[in-house]
């Protein structure tokens, strides 16, 4: 069966607005450092009053992903929800000049919510604090989902914050059912630990009943899978999945599959600004997988995508992966 | 008397709109390389839809200056036209979290035009060919002008491009007369070739009787003032005008001032992204007036300034340009 999507991907569909800061404005603020905290609007004007100058570039973490997978020729889709503004309309250009069909229908103008954006402030140590104003970026409903898009579909790829709605969490199921009905796969990300704290028994249900693939960082496969250590954690995780695929910083990725676990060391990088690390890892990743590659191979792919990202400002690529990958041998 | 502005600049306030292209894309598009071409909506959804995915960074000539200035510690305060729609109010925002004061009203939300913005392509060799859609950035009239911050200004600071639009013509004007009546010093930017070519008699009887320091470079003095020969345009511009500062590049800086003409070589620099240059130039030559330096050194101050600009993607500095400038002994 000929499917036309390597992966299509479904997160929040948001802008960032990237500042440096220093550790400081995090304490004067009330800010903790290295996490995603949702805010509401009165927060977002508090935020954005007191922070510097931005930059802003379309984000939103499996559409960085996908964007990503855009760029290196693999054949992508995007779900998610965007108002028809002057932002929405910026995340729609910029997913789509990636080569990406997004054509989930916009929100009218007349809304009361706009476009989801992040303040993504970024500290001398490369570390980012997310405070995201989600708008109607988390509205994404199961009407949303097309049928023919998941049936057409090899990968699908999910993303653990949308997961904070009720609405989207159904939306995703559907996705999942209708994918894996046609006879695709479905693989999430898991976002980051506090997505996880708040979600745990929703991510087992989904996870151990409709998901092959999980992507996770160190933090997150703790916070899921219980304990201090890794191992322990990767290894009971791998229980519930075929693949349990999890990064670690400059320890490179580990990945659990058949009952071995491969570890996939990584080059050492001047880490400028970690936005996005993690979905360019998936983005690597999948495309490896889109490729017929072995997952140690998928696993170097993931970490050279991520190496490039960590070495500027933004969440999305400024080098061409394609290029940098033949310059690897991969 | 005692003033509060060293500098209170004026120009079209947009937001640009950053990508990397390929000079094939210029040639296909009919785009000409390295110039500021205005266009309208529909020439403006043609190349968007066209080019790759961007950065957006607050951007405008003058407002560029100005928020030089502002990180600078130089206190200063801008005069320009947004909307009060997203865009507009990261204008906003961005500005202001330079330290600079921003009072002139927003537009409504219910205009039929949006916030301007500028489409910048960036070339291989770090040429920039800007496709500007001005939206209500140059709908500034005399009515904006506030008579009692002109009245407390240093230095007024104007950006040519505001020459396209009779209304805003007679804003600049009249700013400059409520500045000067007040004692307070007028300076201008050519901002272009071409803008100089659409304006050259406007220019001329504002040059001659109420500017008192003109900012160019080479290829605007030559437009402005006759001839293939940097140096006779520069000695036939000088006639007009107190002070006539003079980038050229790799070359530095020229400043005429007096009869006699002051060379400020610069240090090299790799070029990234050529946008904003000329902006910061002026930005750290205003700063060393303010400073009470004398013009050798505003001029080194602001080739160093340019500097920090070109290395990087987008106009507004990266660097501490404070820290840079004390590197440097500035």
């Amino acid at each position: 069966m000929t499917k036309t999507y390597e992966v299509v991907g479904s997160g929040n569909a948001i802008v960032d607005v990237l500042a440096k800061c220093d550790d400081q404005f995090l304490t004067d603020m009330g800010i903790e450092k290295g996490i995603m905290q949702l805010i509401d609007t009165a927060r977002a004007a508090e935020i954005y009053g007191a922070m510097a100058a931005g930059t802003e570039i379309s984000g939103g973490s499996a559409a960085n992903t996908i964007s990503g997978l855009g760029t290196l020729g693999i054949k992508s889709a995007f779900v998610g929800k965007v108002k028809d503004d002057q932002l929405g309309r910026v995340f729609a250009h910029d997913i789509r000049a990636q080569g990406v069909d997004f054509d989930t229908p916009m929100v009218g103008a007349d809304h009361a919510d706009e476009t989801g954006r992040s303040m993504i402030l970024v500290s001398p140590d490369g570390e980012r604090s997310m405070n995201t104003y989600l708008g109607v970026a988390n509205q994404l409903s199961p009407d949303d989902v097309d049928p023919a898009l998941m049936a057409d579909t090899k990968w699908l790829y999910l993303e653990g914050y949308l997961f904070d709605r009720p609405e989207s969490q159904a939306a995703f199921i559907r996705m999942v059912e209708l994918c894996n009905a046609a006879g695709g796969q479905s693989s999430i990300s898991l976002s980051d630990p506090f997505c996880v704290d708040r979600h745990r028994d929703a991510f087992h249900d989904l996870i151990s009943n409709h998901i092959d693939m999980l992507f996770c960082n160190e933090h997150e496969v703790m916070a899921m899978y219980a304990g201090d250590d890794l191992q322990a954690s990767i290894a009971n995780g791998a229980q519930y999945v075929d693949t349990l695929v999890c990064t670690a910083g400059a320890d490179g990725a580990y990945i659990a599959n058949g009952g071995n676990v491969i570890h996939v060391p990584t080059e050492a990088v001047t880490m400028v600004d970690a936005t996005g690390a993690g979905d360019l890892f998936a983005a690597g990743f999948l495309a490896g997988m889109a490729q017929g590659k072995d997952l140690a191979t998928c696993g170097r792919m993931g970490c050279v995508a991520a190496g490039e990202i960590i070495s500027h400002m933004g969440a999305r690529p400024e080098a061409d992966l394609k290029e940098l990958f033949a310059s690897k041998g991969l």
